[in-house]
């Protein structure tokens, strides 16, 4: 994050009154709690904020504080400031008709097209383990108090955006701001239990009746839910969130694969890396995408099909 | 931690030569890193060091650096400095005949009977999430300059007694120190991966036999694993090393308890607390031990036996 855009930023922020806060479609915890906290700082300021997202703030966050300032309902007034969080660009809002006098986006993602002009008032840092830390930074430079609200929602954007401190991305600086926001009042095994252990007793189930299903054939792991699993467990594609984790924990996985049957003929394959095989490659060949080490795919075909499909793709960029 | 003790121990270090370093039985992740880590710093400044445990370092904290530095052979030798790490006192470490001038505990686990003398000089900090923590400040307090082994100890051994920074241990100060530790080298991923994502694909096998065991009764979840699912699975009490974290992770569960067969009529429980219940007070009336949010005991008796006994004790302990 350069000094100069922060500055700028800084002063776009202190002349300005109404603020409107968007964020990408199936908005995850960095989406929600980055915009919740961003709006807690600036009404700090004495701001009038409006925090916007086409989709529903989803169940598990709603523990988040002021979650309920997330709303779903397209203003009618213009804004002097628009800020797109977490998010590349305005087409992924999946939101029109706003209206601003300028707009800024707040972000840690990097389009590989993006170059970040000169004069931009853009705070994008793809360094930054989660947009929650540029916001924290951002609040921090505004000398905004961090109370256990904002504190709580950034600790959340941070925690989950680095895999719960684990992935590649957790730097020195996101666990620094993490010690600063538990300073603050963020409390991590009250997070810890909202986050990730929160599962209901019939997703279990549903792990349950999928794991028998793991595979392992050489450096590659697979593992997959059917329409019949969702239908014996009453449990829904939500509930499949961190099943790929399973082959992925096991030992010698370089890919883990989840195969997820959406309809008949047509499967949602999510792609984990660990490290050595960029997935994000794999997933674009079938007109998917995502990043190096996160990546997914919708393929249509019987499972066999599509299963032999990906593999010989995995086996392929594993050898290369 | 208190500055007295601190200053008298970095005088006791600077004027010894041959220091012995000793841990627990059954060593885990604070116990073998903040030994090893000791030591590696201790090295550096040039003095003498034996690291000794009754038992093998475990398989899966054979990566961390100078792992084979920790042996089981009894030295023959006096030493200066007798260390004795994570551990609360010389019983527990299952060694005896050893001879040291002094003798100095670190540890962060207090003993309810255990008063710390005006004199000692035993770094005794129940606040302190790991031993590693209390390591880092000593070797800091030494001028040690903390390099990327001992940097990977500590950061293991403070990352696996947070439960991945996720326990109610977590305090500010120990993210500080883990940003501190992954600046100095560790490896958030790379360790992760050993740590957490190292499991064999029998184990996988093994939670998937369990998981269909799994009960909520109120507030209380509970799974099995029995020595027909070792056998079926080729695998052994070590592969059960989390398992009880899945009725843990179900929404509802204020305790969760997992039933191991040992032998024929021979149960080992481990129980786990979201917070509000001391599972240590229900082990010990049954003859066992641990904290207030993670113990064990065992029980005698048919399956449905001591899973009536144990729900019942749990049961009136949530309603208390």
């Amino acid at each position: 994050m350069t000094t100069r855009i922060l500055h700028r930023l800084l002063k776009l922020i202190k002349t300005n009154k109404k603020f409107l806060i968007v964020s990408h479609i199936s908005p995850e915890s960095d989406a929600i709690g980055s915009s919740i906290a961003l709006a807690l700082g600036l009404k700090k300021m004495g701001k009038s904020v409006y925090v916007l997202n086409r989709d529903p703030v989803p169940d598990i966050l709603k523990f988040l504080p002021s979650a309920k300032i997330v709303t779903r309902k397209i203003p009618s007034g213009k804004f002097d400031v628009m800020f797109i969080v977490d998010c590349p660009n305005m087409e992924r809002t999946g939101l029109k008709n706003l209206r601003a006098k300028i707009t800024v986006t707040i972000d840690h993602h990097l389009l590989l097209s993006q170059v970040i002009p000169k004069q931009s008032l853009n705070l994008i840092d793809p360094k930054a383990s989660a947009t929650g830390e540029l916001v924290y930074k951002l609040l921090h430079s505004l000398h905004v108090t961090i109370d256990k609200a904002i504190a709580t929602n950034l600790y959340t954007a941070i925690l989950t955006d680095t895999g719960g401190f684990r992935y590649s991305n957790t730097t020195p600086e996101s666990l620094k701001i993490a010690s600063r926001l538990v300073a603050a009042g963020a409390d991590p095994w009250e997070i810890t239990k909202e986050v990730y252990e929160n599962f209901s007793f019939n997703r279990l189930r549903l792990v349950s009746l999928c794991l028998p299903t793991i595979e392992k054939k050489g450096k590659i792991t697979s593992i997959t839910v059917t329409r019949d699993m969702f239908k014996k467990t009453k449990t829904s594609i939500e509930d499949t969130e961190s099943i790929v984790d399973f082959p992925r924990q096991i030992k010698g996985s370089e890919v883990a694969l989840l195969f997820r049957e959406d309809r008949k003929n047509l499967y949602k394959i999510s792609l984990r890396s660990k490290g050595k095989v960029n997935v994000a490659k794999i997933a674009k060949t079938f007109g998917g995408g995502g990043h190096a080490n996160a990546a997914g795919c919708k393929l249509t075909g019987s499972l066999t099909e599509v299963k032999g499909k990906i593999f010989k793709a995995v086996k392929s960029a594993i050898k290369n």
